[in-house]
């Protein structure tokens, strides 16, 4: 066997210290966004730098009034994103106490509260600490995931708020200036955000570790509560945010495109600003806790497993480490390739941003594979033995290196299909805007089937990891894949970060009145932010279904299955139950944006109708009224499909037992994996449509435009209806998979030990 | 153990006999339908009769023009029909061929192509004829099959286009008059491929035991290959129909109803032949054969699973042809049944229809449950054993009658439930018509979110049936639990072709030149048939979802694998891939009904622009190059879908096994069936919405037209993206996922002797 080259001591010294690496990078990053200042005196903080900027045009840097709006507008979206937020927290926080308990009274019950120590669930021999105890630890972990979930989504809606303004006041110097603000603040979000959920998880083991002592499968049981905590509040985030944010695009695009044909983000529309706090609720806070809890759960799956394999066994610390060492390596390669974007080259023109954005994937994958070669190296035994379904598989460092390396090089992949699917550079957005001609149905049907071709290529990837990781080394490799899919997760949101705040610059550029080649860059930088949006969800659903696999398994293990057999009848209906899920969840969704986004509609309607002097600017809307529509409707919406996925596990479990269970997940995860991509790029190719006509870049969309002409009204259509797809239903369905997953883990004990009352009975 | 009560010898003759009734009471109703005259000399038949409906209005009985006018029309919808068919057969014929071939190779090699008796599969100690016989009985059961398959859609066909303008002719006495011409023709096809599916198995079944004697095993398994053959047609018909009637229906009313503002059918659009050739081609050929496979299918499981269980070991013939003498006791109940609507009672008002067409399910159901209580009493010994992977399983004959019934109820249960989301007399549909207030937009979510909300009862309800049947029967429950839901197919048949009948009768009403007053009446019958067609695609779906479940654990058996387990790579990939296929399967289906229309609409276009005086009427359009788009677009794009459902189980079973086959199979199946009620039900609804606001029945629906009002134009968008949904799409993949189960029962042999090579190799 051999032991790690890595000491236990430099393990526990790495770690942290890449974690603080990762956070004092993005303040440094942070302070060179807040050199853009927000206050009129100076447009920017030194002026020796600005000098080479000025071979491209600059407009009105000295215009104070642009800035007071600019920095007003702000102001507006941070404090309705901020008011919406604690709002929606205070409902959340009520329920997580509450789960909170039901975990506690679950597993504790599970032993009847006994306060005796156990014999342990894969070493009979050995006594392990009591089910009380665990049932303590997981709550508590669940608590903390929780919260550093909140928080992460909390930060990443107040760096993109802190940007956007400043990012439109940058596009008065050239497109460059302003993508290097936006990307900047895109890193700050998503170094914070990996380094520190990486420190937390970190800094509780090392506590739990006080208490647990050598009783390794006990502890990271425990720890499964940090995911689920991540989970849950992600799913929240997801939903509610979704809802918001799309109930107020609909709603002002509805009214103020379609009906008032006024431009996007006109100041004259009451929803625009509730448009905006939406991206930042929705498309920022949801996305940091929904891949926060996705990095979270598959750290927790990894160790979960590696716990009751060799290295738990063993006590190899710097082995069980082996996933938080790859997330730590990945902020280090990550904080290289953001050099790449910010300092090494520098972007001129609009059509340089898309490279640049892709560069960013390509260079910190390929500077990824060698930090996982030199991990694997370093932090592994040659051979080891890995838990698999009862029995213990022999494992060389190498092959689990090839189960990293195929996670991270799977999520390229489907990294780069989004983007050919997506990006209006290439013949399926190109087909979808040229159907246009003939009206919104073909539009919709033409996008509607590449949203369905767009899943092939990567399930296939995602099949192809999954079986190489799952023959080389069981559910540990699923789970080690998932974590290489996810560690270059700093630059993956930070590319899709940058999204939002683009889009938001472009707001408050047309809120501030600012000149049409303002806005023209910032559209470009927006065009750009939809195709990595869209990457970020292709990763964001491609690690999900790797993630919920590794937890299937580790839940397979824990409640002491081994087999799921698809030929007995419990398991059957469970999956064709389970595939059912995401549909009834999406419902749920899409109707909840649609009703909640004919609320907006006639409050906008009722507006323009009795406020006199609205569409002729002279008077200002009452964005308010907007702001509380959309707040009431996403938080009273959130709560069915939060309790459909919340409580589907419990009642599954807790009537029909561990095997129909197993049946849900595995068919909760195979179908909704798949609505998850269609949905979300076919909801990302009609807005990029829409955008390729109204640019007019070539002599094609020339023919289909201009904005107004039909084709142009008819792709306006088709992004309408794509974006409670790709920002509510489809999102939410990662959330959906993973967390139906984890809280099957954590629960395990007990769906084991009472599960199935129902066929009990008969 | 104890003998069946019915004798070999009167099982002998009662099944031909029900048979035989069937047909001729298909006759009937034909002779029946025909009395109404197409020559103008006189209205009707007999004068007698008549003078009971001049309680209704009658108009322009005699008015000889117009009986000219719709029988020239019917013969050009004829013509088109049957050319149409005659193209597809001839390219499908050269894939029968050539896939026959194929089966005799692939199943002829299992032994090397020996000629020696080799041990049986099941009872090792007995030799069964040789896999060369299989082989060759197998292809020849897939060429009648096939044979059958297209007989039953080329009859349908033919009996819809006889029957349509008749039923405009009889809408001139009174929508009473025009409902029974329309629901006596859907009747004749009904009764005629249901009795014919019967007659023909029936013969085969014996004239094949000449040879196989007492190797039931052998016999039953050659059987199989009608299944294959029959789905197989299915396929090409529903993809190729499909495109072909809604590129014709998307072109015809992007044209005419959005650009040109001129009503539906109308004689002024080149495409009008084209699309009204198209409801026969897709919705009756097309359906006609996939139940007619359905039908096969469900049989030919049932009667795989009870030859190697003891109704087969045993040689008891009655017990094992109980499939078969429910199928006969199903044509007499629906003989029954009908006679409700067409004699017992009468309609006379509009709102009659919908009724008098739900009634005949529930009348048909409760009298099937009656009728299968005495077919298990008679037809079974009251306890025997059904082999279940491996064991055998005692069942008692009451328990196998509770299979059969929870499959015919829960064919009832998911009629209602689509009825409830499709029709426009509740408030799904009514919300979806409401929400083109705002425009297509919100009509497109709200439609897509009914859609997915409109399949969780279905899904639970084939669910319990599942666990039901399993439980108490294994495979085999399952097995006639599809065959109890398709035992009153004749009746839903019945109401299934109504539909397409009411609406090209409505064409055909439009293009005489007829009054408003019959238009309208056509009208109602065509917004039940709406519904009735949904409803006939819940049952599609329904029993598809059974059937393949029933094939598949056919297959199992088959292919020797006692457990399908998904904590295994090979199974698992095989999930996920197989749960993307009906999505890229969906993407080509799309994408061809686009595209074809794109072209269509452009040929459409360009008549109206360079005939000069259409517009006005004076000019008739080119009807013929329509027609030939149609028909040229169906039959190129017919073949990659076609390909990809019928080379996928080849491929994966070859490549890569029975494993990873057995997990496609289960994850098209969980993935395909939510997709296809979802598109199915979108789709209806969306039609429905828009007859909604057309009809302007309530003071809520007449807020939204008239027709050519804004919601009324979004509610058309609407229906338009419904089209290929409905239609081509959805429908269709009933047949993948029947057709994927049923080729890898047929080729089981093979893949266990041969398959997996890929991971042989490595």
């Amino acid at each position: 066997m051999g032991a790690a080259i890595l000491s236990g001591l430099l393990t526990e010294i790495l770690i942290p210290v890449a974690a603080v690496v990762g956070i004092v990078f993005a303040l440094v990053q942070w302070l060179l966004v807040s050199k853009v200042r927000l206050s009129p005196e100076k447009a920017t903080g030194s002026r020796d730098g600005v000098s080479d900027y000025l071979i491209e045009e600059e407009e009105g840097l000295n215009d104070h009034n642009v800035v007071v709006k600019c920095a007003e507008i702000q102001s507006a979206i941070s404090e309705g994103a901020t008011s919406f937020l604690f709002t929606e927290y205070q409902y959340v926080g009520i329920f997580m106490v509450a789960f909170a308990v039901l975990i506690f009274l679950f597993l504790g019950s599970v032993e009847g509260f006994s306060t005796k120590a156990q014999p342990c669930t894969y070493s009979k021999d050995k006594y392990c600490k009591p089910a009380l105890a665990n049932a303590g630890f997981s709550t508590i972990s669940f608590l903390l995931g929780a919260i550093t979930s909140l928080v992460s989504g909390f930060l990443g809606m107040k760096i993109a708020t802190y940007a956007n303004a400043r990012t439109t006041l940058e596009a008065r110097k050239g497109v460059g200036k302003a993508f290097i603000t936006a990307f900047r603040s895109g890193a700050v979000m998503g170094f914070l955000l990996a380094a520190n959920g990486l420190l937390v998880l970190y800094i509780a083991i090392n506590l739990f570790k006080l208490y647990y002592g050598d009783d390794w499968e006990g502890l990271f049981e425990s720890i499964t509560g940090y995911g689920l905590g991540g989970s849950s509040m992600a799913l929240f985030g997801r939903v509610g945010g979704g809802i918001y944010t799309k109930a107020a695009d609909v709603g002002a695009d509805l009214v103020g495109k379609v009906e008032r044909n006024i431009p996007e983000d006109d100041p004259r529309n009451p929803a625009v600003i509730a448009d905006n706090v939406g991206d930042n609720v929705g498309d920022i806070a949801g996305m940091g806790s929904d891949l926060f809890g996705s990095y979270a759960e598959s750290s927790c799956a990894a160790l979960v497993v590696a716990s009751i394999s060799s290295f738990g066994v063993n006590h190899d610390f710097t082995a069980m480490c082996y996933p938080l060492l790859i997330s730590s390596m990945g902020i280090i390669v990550c904080l290289i390739t953001t050099l790449f974007a910010t300092d090494f080259f520098e972007i001129k023109v609009v059509k340089e941003i898309e490279p640049a954005l892709k560069k960013q994937l390509i260079i910190s994958t390929a500077l990824m594979t060698i930090g996982i070669a030199i991990i694997s190296w370093i932090a592994l035994p040659s051979t080891f033995t890995i838990f698999s379904f009862g029995e213990q598989k022999k494992v060389k460092n190498w092959e689990l290196f090839f189960c990293v390396a195929i996670g991270l090089w799977a999520g390229l992949v489907i990294g780069f299909v989004t983007e050919y699917f997506t990006s209006n550079a290439y013949s399926p957005v190109q087909d979808v805007a040229d159907s246009c001609r003939t009206g919104a149905a073909t539009n919709v049907i033409f996008g509607l089937a590449l949203g369905y071709k767009s899943v092939i290529i990567p399930i296939f990837a995602i099949a192809v990891s999954i079986f190489v990781s799952f023959s080389l080394a069981a559910m540990y490799g699923i789970a080690v894949a998932a974590l290489g899919m996810l560690s270059t997760i700093a630059t993956g949101l930070a590319i899709d970060a940058y999204g939002p705040i683009s889009d938001n610059a472009g707001g408050i550029a047309e809120m501030a009145g600012m000149s049409h080649r303002i806005r023209e860059r910032t559209d470009a930088l927006d065009a750009a932010g939809n195709t990595t949006a869209a990457i970020g969800k292709g990763f964001a659903i491609g690690s999900a279904a790797l993630v919920s696999l590794a937890l299937f398994g580790a839940f397979v293990s824990r409640a002491a299955i081994s087999t799921v057999d698809v030929l007995t009848p419990k398991v059957f209906i469970g999956l064709i139950v389970g595939a059912m899920l995401p549909y009834w969840f999406s419902a749920m969704t899409m109707k909840s944006v649609g009703s909640a986004a004919l609320k907006m509609v006639e409050e906008v309607r009722r507006q323009f109708n009795t406020i006199p002097g609205l569409m002729e600017g002279t008077t200002k809307p009452d964005y308010a009224t907007c702001v509380k529509i959309s707040t009431d409707a996403s938080i009273k919406e959130m709560i069915p499909p939060g309790a459909l996925v919340m409580l589907t596990p419990l009642i599954v479990g807790t009537f029909f037992g561990v095997e129909t269970l197993s049946g849900v997940l595995a068919g909760s995860l195979v179908s909704g994996v798949q609505i998850a991509i269609s949905a979300s790029n076919t909801g990302g190719a009609w807005d990029n449509a829409k955008k390729y006509i109204e640019a007019g870049a070539s002599e094609h969309a020339r023919s289909l435009g201009p904005k107004g002409s039909d084709p142009h009204k008819a792709a306006v259509i088709g992004d309408t209806i794509g974006d409670p797809l790709k920002d509510t239903s489809g999102p939410s369905l990662n959330i959906l998979i993973k967390l139906m997953a984890v809280e099957s883990l954590v629960f395990a004990p007990f769906f084991a030990t009472h599960g199935g009352l129902l066929f009990k009975i008969f």
